[in-house]
């Protein structure tokens, strides 16, 4: 990545020499935020953590080591206030996997549980699979068409710069597995939602609706997804022998490890920069979300070494995000009445930042054009869509706060996600430098601003 | 892949244009070759036996259904004398495979046991982990030196066009258990042999020297070994527990499938086209190598259709090449009194041959001139090497038969051998077709050479 490298500091040189908007960016934030195209803070905490604690699912006795990891590093780093805010978690762990085709064509198949998935016996079950080429088709089904059957769903999710097909093809794993149970299954399979083509599935989170009993539920990875497929097109009935026993192992704590750089002016609000400490169980969650607490602290250390902000930039890395963004939610019930005036999370990767969406009130303009200029010499550009945030920030942002949200490039997210390849050899160290550059710049600017910032309008 | 077919058609067309060789290559040769790039034979042999066999591990059941499953293919595409030669094989199969870092950082690892790897108890052993940096390091360590310790072989194989790294680095598995073992080492640990970064440790077999006990020796997927030696190089002591369970289940039979296009002039001697049917467990072997089967068969049946050939033409589907090359001895042992006039096999993936080289005597000069002529608008040009054969046909090279080696282009093959990932989304179609254009034009030039073709000076 050297070339763009190249391409990044040449873009940072030539900053002086954009017209109108530049002229906005104060030297101060030009310098922060062109000092860290150098930085390597973000990349020692995301191969510190991957490295010394690995997996962390949340709930369990690794994400609690994580938390034990995550307060020793913040607080020696120099930050303030750093602590651990615990709250109960109804824990789910990963037990046995297994799944062969039995007929006619006998082989194994690679897959993995999805969050909350209920349990086949320890000896497996046996069932002929019924094959849906969507969600759609698998609402489509009759009621009670499925009995003792197992489901396999699949989907035609592409990979696109910004990943938002996963909005739209994750409803397989998010919500196939209730509807399927409702229909009567024994067990479904869903093709991983993910775009990659290696025999590592996807894991992912799914939901049954109330008073529905979960059913054994996993994600084939890709190929072998293809290969049932092609079985399935050979046109004989398919058996399949599954064996899945994860469990629920009762309520565990979690918590959210919080720091902060205290402002000048404690009236100015609060600006919250956050990720997320806990991963899937199958690799380090180096992507997803080591990268992103080492994006946003890295930046915040900068700020604080650089002089006090005016506002308080605070820090959270939330535990329990994967299984239900339960951090998130013990956050904003905790801190609501605190008067945030920014909150923004990195939660996609370490690939390039490529584009800035916020939502502030009109009035904060000035502040929102002082950030747009700050952040185009890294080769960022606004979009039109409102910033809603990461899944930590979410509720902050919807109950008014502006949100800004710096979009990383997702075009290889979806090959890495919740699979066992996240881990700390994907992430792109110039990339990286990248991101903590856009939200130094971000709190540069944000943190300082010498506006007031007030809430959005609720119709934003 | 557009482009590239593109590219290969334009070449093709514009081969009365080359002049000098081209000018040597008869129109029927020119004619079958470039039918062939709209090849769909190999593809469907290809996605036939990974799709309907799926893995086939030599010795065992799965192989036997893949040899049936061969015999009818070959049998239903018209060749002559299709048979199963058996050969008794001592079996190998794979067990349970875990390992986890206990100390300083508890972590589970993705490994893979070693073909012909020893066994752990089944509740696993535990042991200190010593790190070498390479083979080279390994053989250093004093005798006795390893007594109850794990090691852990560390290599720098790196990416190549030609794979020829494959035969350095390869010893760290061939040759690292049985040099560990013979210094007391409890366990071996590899990195995997090979060049892509995801989760999917790379089998391979091994061999422990006469008299020394094999001790379980696992493969590292590669981004596991980095962990490993991350983790290593925090200084702490590391305690690792292994559980590996492989076994030997004794003497079965595996076999090598014949197919013949029966030649014209029996006393013209025999060429023979070879693949291998056997793979490893992991994956369905598309690359390794169906492919290959799919390729030389595809190749015979264009000249098999298109007339009978002056020499007879063998199809050699070899049987437990992956376990030592025991279907290619096999083979040797019964068939080398025959008269084989030129040998080659195509085992190596199927993206493009970018080079042929040869071991012919000097005087059928004319018939290479002719061979190079014919596969030159393919892209392929003439190396300097000296044929030896992919593995099954390198005892009848050896021993005096003219070999001929269409390369193959091994950019990526380390990213898929002997993994998980050697499944069929993996075959690049168009490069496939450019295979069976330069093996149709191979065999539509050697079995119809009307010069007589005679064995290598030995001392070739």
């Amino acid at each position: 990545m050297t070339e763009m490298h190249r391409w990044i500091a040449a873009l940072a040189l030539a900053s002086p020499l954009i017209p109108a908007t530049a002229q906005q960016v104060p030297d101060r934030v030009g310098q922060l935020r062109d000092a860290a195209l150098d930085d390597q803070v973000a990349y020692a905490i995301t191969e510190g953590l991957t490295t010394e604690i690995g997996p962390r699912l949340a709930g369990t006795e690794a994400e609690e080591r994580a938390r034990a990891w995550a307060l020793r590093r913040l607080t020696a780093m120099g930050f303030s206030n750093v602590r651990n805010e615990p709250f109960p978690l109804k824990t789910w762990v990963r037990g046995e996997e297994t799944a062969e085709i039995l007929a006619p064509f006998p082989q194994p198949l690679r897959l993995t549980a999805l969050g909350n998935s209920g349990a086949t016996p320890a000896r497996g079950i046996e069932g002929e699979v019924v094959y849906f080429a969507s969600y759609d088709a698998l609402l489509a089904a009759p009621d009670g068409s499925l009995k003792g059957k197992i489901a396999f769903v699949s989907h035609a999710m592409t990979r696109t710069q910004d990943g938002s097909q996963y909005g739209t093809y994750g409803v397989v794993r998010r919500a196939g597995p209730g509807v399927a149970a409702k229909k009567g299954a024994a067990a479904i399979l869903i093709r991983s939602i993910g775009t990659d083509s290696h025999r590592n599935p996807h894991a992912g989170g799914t939901n049954f609706p109330e008073g529905v009993t979960a059913i054994p539920a996993a994600a084939l990875s890709i190929p072998d997804a293809e290969q049932l497929e092609r079985v399935i097109e050979r046109g004989q009935p398919v058996r399949l022998k599954l064996t899945l026993t994860p469990r629920a192992i009762g309520t565990r704590q979690s918590g959210n490890v919080i720091a902060e750089v205290p402002g000048s002016d404690p009236a100015a609000g609060i600006v919250l920069v956050a990720c997320h400490l806990d991963s899937w169980d199958l690799a380090t969650g180096a992507f997803d979300d080591a990268a992103g607490c080492g994006i946003v602290t890295a930046a915040a250390k900068r700020i604080m070494d650089a002089g006090q902000p005016r506002r308080t930039i605070r820090i959270l890395w939330a535990g329990a995000e994967e299984v239900g963004i339960f951090g998130g939610r013990a956050y904003f019930e905790k801190h609501k009445a605190e008067r945030h005036v920014a909150a923004a999370e990195s939660d996609f990767g370490a690939d390039r930042v490529w584009r800035v969406d916020t939502s502030f009130a009109p009035a904060a303009k000035p502040v929102v054009d002082r950030l747009k200029a700050a952040l185009l010499p890294l080769g960022i550009a606004a979009g039109s869509a409102p910033a809603t945030g990461g899944a930590d920030v979410s509720a902050v942002i919807a109950a008014g706060t502006p949100g800004i949200d710096l979009q990383q490039d997702g075009t290889r997210y979806f090959d890495l996600h919740h699979t066992p390849d996240d881990t700390l050899d994907k992430i792109d160290r110039v990339q990286m430098q990248q991101n903590v550059a856009a939200w130094t710049a971000m709190l540069a600017v944000v943190a300082d601003a010498p506006e007031e910032i007030g809430m959005r309008n609720a119709a934003n």
